[in-house]
């Protein structure tokens, strides 16, 4: 065991990232950081806070911690659309292990290096184990995917794969590691790239992080619309029948859910999208198989 | 006892501040906040955390929690000189109870107006209670106040009166109510007011979070200077002797000490100010009393 570390060095040695950006004026290590927003451009903000325990099984790795607390922040930024830029990361922890810190710092570093985004300010804290991440980004004026924007015959997409890391979970909650899964609740990728593909092109966007149904759901009340969804057309790889409870009602999976045109030509991407239904006048979320509408649930993640 | 709120409706009912703010483009409720920042500044960003029983007693109200919380980041964007313009909050809590949720906001939204400080996003989560606040706000560039830009020769000041928090929590802990300073504990004033008037005109700035030697010392550093600090100067308003302990290591103060030309005149302001002292070439914080140098601790808060 190493001896505990103080607060200014676990700081230096750890999060304290090179950052050569020229839109980062001054980082880590002032009362607060220096930005430099890009001209003629808005700034977007998030944050969320995963706690150990109920956002991650006590015994995920801490690089996978880490990992998971950047990507569902900057999944936020994708399904705005937004070019994400900067975060600060406040870690409440309840011993400054030096292991457990390198891998965390390993975790984190992995994936903003992936995205380019830099870390430049937070806070480091003694209690029970909780991370909030703030993700900032930018998006020009007038490109923004915001969920109250879709429209009466828009096409309703999804990336991906919905409902994997859920069946990821059951897994580990019955005793199992998760198998090929695993990596889908550990290390969702936030689809940046996707919503910068999206921008200005969709109608209304917004990330599954609590279950399609139930953010399908806030994207349809926001617009003041309602929508059909084809059973059917869910996305599924699995092997056997669709599991639609972990498809619509599982959270965690960090895909977007947008709308989009009906005669324009989806946008190239390396994400697998898949048309799943329609936007409709009528309010309320309509499931429809082999002709006949089915009666599913609709809630998704409760966070009380 | 009422029902417990869904997260959605806890946000609507608590967090929803009507937001008719220009650089507000669009606030809570989407997956992230859109804002504008003001053309030709730079972005000033921070983030705070406070745990229940660590950064304040656990009887504290919730209308003070939130006070706080909210306080320690303006105080943040205080020592940059910055215009506090929107803040996020991240608030974990163990069970959604409506009395207490209502005074939390009432807290929040009283130190916000006061400060025309928008809340314009965050996350709601269920665990041990702890509050994260991340504080945005901008400065014209070249106008930030650094830790980094002491000059050998300037007097050094501090605002208020360091050391009165630490009086308070020491009353409470010993069973006592905090008496007429427990307010100096709950409710610190961060110093914007004084940070905007320093604006371009003092050399260096820090916040005494952590106490004033530490942060001093933080100051020093980073500056690459010394300091000598004469200890009859230490501003004092309590009946009996100054407690040096309090003044210069204990921590949950948010003064200014910032560093000044000597042959300026001070900016007007409401708060008291004091100079305490003097930046040095030769590096390290020396304490003098009536010509001797004397010894004292430098340590502060430590956070692990």
């Amino acid at each position: 065991m190493s001896a505990p570390l103080a607060e200014f060095e676990l700081i230096r040695r750890y999060f304290s990232f090179a950052s050569a950006s020229a839109d980062v004026c001054l980082g880590v290590g002032d009362d607060a950081a220096l930005l430099r927003p890009p001209p003629g451009e808005l700034l977007v903000a998030c944050c969320d806070t995963l706690v150990a325990g109920r956002h991650f099984p006590i015994n995920t790795a801490a690089f996978d911690i880490a990992w998971k607390a950047l990507a569902v922040n900057l999944s936020d930024l994708a399904a705005m659309a937004a070019q994400a830029r900067w975060f600060l990361l406040a870690l409440t922890l309840p011993a400054a292990e030096d292991a457990w810190l390198r891998d965390f710092a390993s975790g984190l570093r992995a994936l903003a290096d992936l995205h380019a985004v830099q870390l430049v300010g937070g806070d480091t804290t003694r209690g029970p184990l909780s991370i909030t991440i703030t993700a900032l980004g930018s998006v020009p004026v007038g490109q923004a995917l915001c969920r109250s924007a879709a429209r009466v015959g828009d096409d309703i997409y999804v990336s991906g794969y919905p409902g994997e890391a859920t069946l990821a979970l059951a897994d580990v909650l019955a005793g199992g590691d998760g198998g090929a899964l695993r990596s889908c609740l550990d290390r969702p990728q936030p689809r940046l790239q996707l919503g910068l593909a999206l921008r200005g092109r969709a109608h209304a966007a917004i990330d599954i992080s609590d279950g399609l149904a139930q953010d399908l759901g806030h994207l349809l009340s926001a617009s003041g619309v309602g929508a059909s969804v084809d059973i059917d057309a869910l996305p599924w790889r699995q092997s056997g029948q669709r599991d639609l409870a972990a498809i619509l009602q599982g959270g965690d999976d960090y895909e977007l859910c947008f709308t989009w045109p009906p005669d324009q030509p989806l946008p190239a991407t390396d994400v697998a999208l898949q048309r799943i239904g329609r936007i409709e006048a009528r309010a309320g979320l309509r499931f429809w198989q082999g002709g006949c509408e089915v009666d599913l649930p609709q809630t998704g993640y409760q966070h009380f």
